[in-house]
Formats: C-alpha cells, structure tokens, sequence
C-alpha cells in the first residue's frame, strides 16, 4: 500500500426532502449564487422552483447558466465566469448530474483565474483556488458530487480532458434519491455502468496490500449488480436509487483508490469515442469494458480476476482459474447487455472503424505515449480493443 | 434507509513517516499546542521526540499533559483545560490511540466552556465549539482518529461516559502504520476486537435498505478476520498494521451507520464491565458479543445471521438457516477465543457475579430503561448475557 492524503470534506445531506436546507447551508457562504443546469428537465419535476425557493426565503440572490451539454463543453465554461465575475457572485450551485457539477467545478476556478478556462482544464496544477460549489444531484454515475474532478470537452480541437482540484471538492451536495425516479432507464442503465467502471478502475490495481480498498470495492460492485436492474425496472424504488445515488459518490471520491495507483485503463479509450462520436460515456465504457478484460487476461493477471469473480459473483473458488477469469468476464458483460440492456457492440451505436487508428493513437498520446493502467496499453492494444468492440 | 448527514472533513495522512507534515499542519491552525498522552512508550519508541522535532521547526510551541489512563478520567481533561486556559493553547494533538484522543476532544471543548468539563460528557448538547484536535494514532481500535465521539470515565460515580460533537472531530490524524508494530499481542487482538464490535454494532440493524452500508461493513468485517492474526503473530507486517488502521476509522466514522438507527447493544453492557471492574474493552466486548448473538438469535434475527455468515464467513447458503446462523456465531467466537487468543469468559478476567445485578440495571438505566439495539434488552436479558459470560 502506498501513503495516501484522505480528506473529503463535503457535507452530504441524504434523502428525501433534504433540499429544504439548500438555502440556510448556501446562505454561511455567499448571497449571490449562480445556478448551473442543462436542459428544462428540472423545471419540468419541481427541483429548480424548490432550490430558487430555498434559496430566496435565506435571501441568496440566484444567476442562471442553463443549457449545459452532457458532455459540458469550455464555452459554457467561460459563459458561467463571465457571470460570475460580472456580479461578484461568490459560488457555483450545479443542479444535475455530472455535466452540470464539472462544469460548476471549472467556473468555480475560473472565477479566481486571471486567463482562459481552458488552461483549468489542459493544466490542472493551474487550478489553485475557486468559489465554493454547491451540488443538488440528479443523476447517479459521475461521483463528481464528492470529488475534485472535472471532464470538459472542446469540440474545436476533439478534445475532453480531465482536471482536478482539492478547492473543486464541493462544500454542500444534496443527495434526494427521488429526484433520481424521473432518469430514463437508458440513462439509468449508462449511469450504473460510469459507477462500476470507476470501481474498476480502482479495483484492477497492481499495488499489492490494499486489502480493505478492495474489499470496499467489491461492496459497490455488488450493490451497482444488486440494484442497477432494480432501478431499471422499477424507477421510483427507494432503496434501489438510494444505494446506487451513495455508490456513485463513493466509487471515486478517494475512498477505493487510497494507497494505490490510480492509474486507469478503460476511461481513456472512452474519452476518445465520446470525443469523436459523442458516445454516452456510460455506454461507451460498458461496452469496451469486458473486451479489454479479455485482451488482458494472462497469467499475470488472471488472479486478480480470480479474485473479483469468487467474490463479487460467489463463483466457485475450486475451479480452474482461468475459468473462473472468463466466467466473472462473461457475467460481467451479460450483466451490461442483458440486465441493463445496453448496446453489446459500438456497431449498434452507429460507429465504424474508420476513426479506430487516429482514436488509438490519441488515447495514448494523452497519457504520455501508453495508457499505464493495470496492464501497459499501446495504441495497437487501444485499436484492437475498439475492433473487439465493433 | 433513513435519512442523514454525513461529513467528515479530518485530513488523513496515511502512511510510513508521515509524520514529517505534522509541524506544518499544526502551524495552519496555532502557535501553541497542548501535547497529551499516556505512558513513557511513545518516549522509548521515538514517536515523541519526532512530533516535537517537527513541531519546533514550524514554531509551534509545546505544552504537555501525560499519563492519561487507558479508560481516560474526567480529573486528566480538567488538568488538559486548565493548561489551555492559562496559556491561551490554540489546539490539542493526542498521540496515541483512542484514551489520549478521547481525552484531548474532550479537553478541546472544555477551553471553550465555561463551567466543569464533566457537565459536556453528561450532555453533549453542550459541546458546542472547541479548540482544534489533532492526533498521531499508536493503536489500530477506538476509531476516535476521524470521528466526533469521546468516550470519559469518573470512577468516583462508577461512569463511563461517551460524549460526541461535530467540533471534535479531528482537523488531522496521522496515521502511521508502524507505529503500531510495537503494540503487544494482547493490545493488537483487542483492538481489533474493538474494530470488529463497532461494525457489528452498525451491521446489525433493524433497518432496511442500507445494502451499501452492510457490505461496507462486511469488507471491515473481512479485513479484520484477514489481518487480525497476522498482525497478532507477525507485529511488523505493514499491510496488516495499514489494514486494521484504516479499518479502524471507517469502522466508526458514519459511513456504515448511514441511514441506519445508530443503536448499539454490546457496548452499553461492555461499558459497566469496564466501570466496575477496569476491564479492558476490546477483550470485555470480545468475551460478551458470541453470547449477545445466541441470546437475541430468533425467528426474527434469523436472517441478519445467515447474511452475516453466507456474506463473511463464506457459509453455504443452502444450509438450514439456524444452522448457518449458529456456524456464525460459533466462527466469531472462535476467532476472538483462538485466533486472536482473548480469553472466553469473564471469569478468566477474574470477575465474579457478584455485581450483576448491580451492572445491569445501571446498563439499562443509563439507556433509559432498556438498551434498544437491534433487539431490545432488559435488565434480565444483560444480566443473563453477563451469567452466559462468566
């Protein structure tokens, strides 16, 4: 196990109806607030007249950035500094799931930041001090509620890039299980599939030692399996959006990744199928996921697999290892395709292999020349990845 | 599930040597420091002499407060306030495990209230602000590193008090794996005796849908059946040491009690063994929890064991589900009796019946009238879990 840092200091309120002390809670830190969401879903189930009541009745004064794409893009970025700056407002409350909270993230530092946004982005060294952010969640998957990370895309250059600050970890998330009812079971599906993917991550390490960390992982792994189909098929289930809204927020908030490597595999090949396709992330990763499982199952890796399939899927631990290895793999993806009925291939989300070679090439020069994740890909792993996926 | 908040915003420097931050950690917060600790071993074993090198160079000024009792007294925090006041102290580091920590939280209040620091252990609603706490963590148990509780025993009354604010909750924990080598064989085994007890105190609830909190707490559960021998036999293994350490926290920082009802049954009763007798607590806790288990075991228990032992202990689920149940029970016995080698009864610790009568009705009284765990006690049922023990 490596030496770690631990700290995530964000207050969660949890549960139905915690919205109402959205406004005494903003209310110790600033009264001007820009409100940051997507589309007019909010509107539509009552969340944002709650937040703007909330916030009234403690008198923060509300500023709007609306529109802001899944994939937030740098130029809504800028748009929500520009606010900010113009009226001195003194924090950044996102009201959705990950798009509009990273977006929230990169605003919040650029506030404090004399250059282009961008820089955030492309240097995260950079990112030294923000205005406090604020989260109401909509959406369980990106675990940005309870984090420093940020993903922002530039569609001028194909780029989506991740930053990261301590000062981004949000102050305030409130985490209301119900406002999760009305996310269509596609989404649903997507989001489940983001939280296992980050769980993986982490739990595919080669740092030996962090035995606790693993274990943790194993238990949002079984509770993402347990209650992903729940919540696909029956939306308004409590108990089923509850744990998986918790899932998500502690799949990537440090907890799983401490004293290890941190370096991971299926993100960056992700990131590029977004970045050219504008792929549902969640989606994309599922999808890749069990290909580069398969590509990287050898003989040092398979006990690591051995391991997940005994004891995330109670796969019998006297079988042959290598058996064991392709019965967690194939659980896995069946899991994705016939539970949470997503896509199997990127042939059914209208890709082609002409962009496979250019999408390699970048994953890995992002990364410094190959992906070190829990094994070394090269971009001809990343191309034959993306061909086993097609 | 039930709603809650969740916070804890302790900075963990987990690691070998980290101690070398402490000097400008403590810096951010004060110039003058009240030291508390217990005996002369962190003396003989250097951890003194480099948290005082550390702090000099920062110019952080110490003041000191030692021999604080395992079971810490409330005489040892009103000397710790005293100090404080009369030298303006602006924060207070324990070093040591859960009694210097507890010691020093309550300290930490009691600069900032006016009248005896005994009156904030009988009633928490008084513990309204502190002075920051700071700890360098020299035992693998309470968990008191990452949370608000404090736990002060007044041997004139016969009490044993626990305490808790959001205040107390330490600005930093070091938490230095090797500084635990040096615990003996009998203080590593009821530490994580301590560990294993807060989770179960969690773990069995009567409260449904916190799916993510049980196998959070079944990993707990896990690492300290893994690591606990290893560490009573093996007393410089880093990931053992790193493992039960880390363990401790989560055990009981509000992670696996989220959304549950927070009400602990072996810890009332293992109190009065301590405040009767000065038994240590891990080994009390260690000897009553197997009997806990048989006495409430019933058609309406029933399955939080089979859970608990399919989930844990890796028990065929096919089996009869009070023979599962039982095999559970057994295996938590005979890890505490004859892997971690605590003593299997009461009488071994040298007690007699003598004052059960007397222990139980005060274990109940203090609750209120029963202890409403996950099955409520009456003074007969301790009284008869104490007779089960002897």
């Amino acid at each position: 196990m490596y030496n770690f840092n631990f700290q995530v200091a964000t207050k969660v309120l949890f549960g139905e109806g915690q919205i109402k002390h959205l406004g005494e809670e903003i209310a110790k830190y600033t009264d001007k607030v820009l409100l940051v969401y997507g589309g007019g879903s909010i509107k539509r189930n009552g969340i944002y007249d709650s937040a703007v009541e909330q916030l009234k009745k403690h008198k923060v004064k509300v500023f709007e950035l609306s529109n802001v794409d899944p994939n937030p893009r740098i130029e809504s970025v800028r748009e929500g500094v520009a606010i900010c700056k113009e009226n001195s407002i003194g924090g950044v409350l996102a009201i959705g799931g990950g798009s509009s909270i990273d977006c929230s993230k990169v605003i919040s530092a650029g506030v404090k930041y004399d250059g282009d946004p961008w820089d955030l982005v492309v240097d995260k060294s950079l990112v030294k001090d923000s205005i406090p952010v604020f989260t109401v969640l909509t959406l369980a998957a990106t675990g940005s509620e309870m984090n420093g990370n940020a993903v922002i895309s530039n569609m001028e250059t194909n780029e989506k890039i991740g930053t990261y600050g301590r000062c981004l970890i949000p102050k305030l998330s409130v985490l209301d299980p119900t406002y999760t009812f009305s996310v269509p079971a596609r989404h649903t599906a997507a989001g489940t599939a983001d939280i296992i993917s980050h769980t993986f991550e982490n739990y595919f390490t080669n740092v030996d030692g962090g035995y606790l960390q693993s274990r943790m992982a194993e238990a949002i792994l079984k509770t993402c399996f347990h209650y992903g189909p729940i919540a696909y098929n029956d939306p308004t289930n409590y108990d089923a959006r509850a744990n998986l809204m918790w899932a998500s927020s502690w799949a990537i908030n440090g907890l799983i990744s401490a004293g290890s490597a941190n370096n991971w595999s299926v993100h960056p090949m992700e990131h590029e199928l977004s970045a050219f396709y504008d792929v549902t992330h969640g989606e994309g990763l599922a999808i890749l996921t069990p290909h580069w499982m398969r590509h990287i199952l050898s003989d040092d890796t398979v006990s690591k697999f051995v391991e997940y399939g005994v004891n995330v899927w109670g796969i019998d631990s006297s079988l042959d290892r290598f058996d064991i290895a392709n019965m967690a793999i194939d659980k896995t993806e069946e899991f994705f395709t016939k539970e949470l009925h997503i896509p199997a291939t990127l042939r059914e989300l209208n890709l082609t292999n002409k962009d496979f070679d250019k999408m390699a090439k970048k994953a890995v020069q992002v990364k410094g020349g190959s992906i070190q994740g829990f094994v070394e890909l090269h971009a001809e792993d990343v191309k034959k990845i993306y061909e086993m996926s097609l």
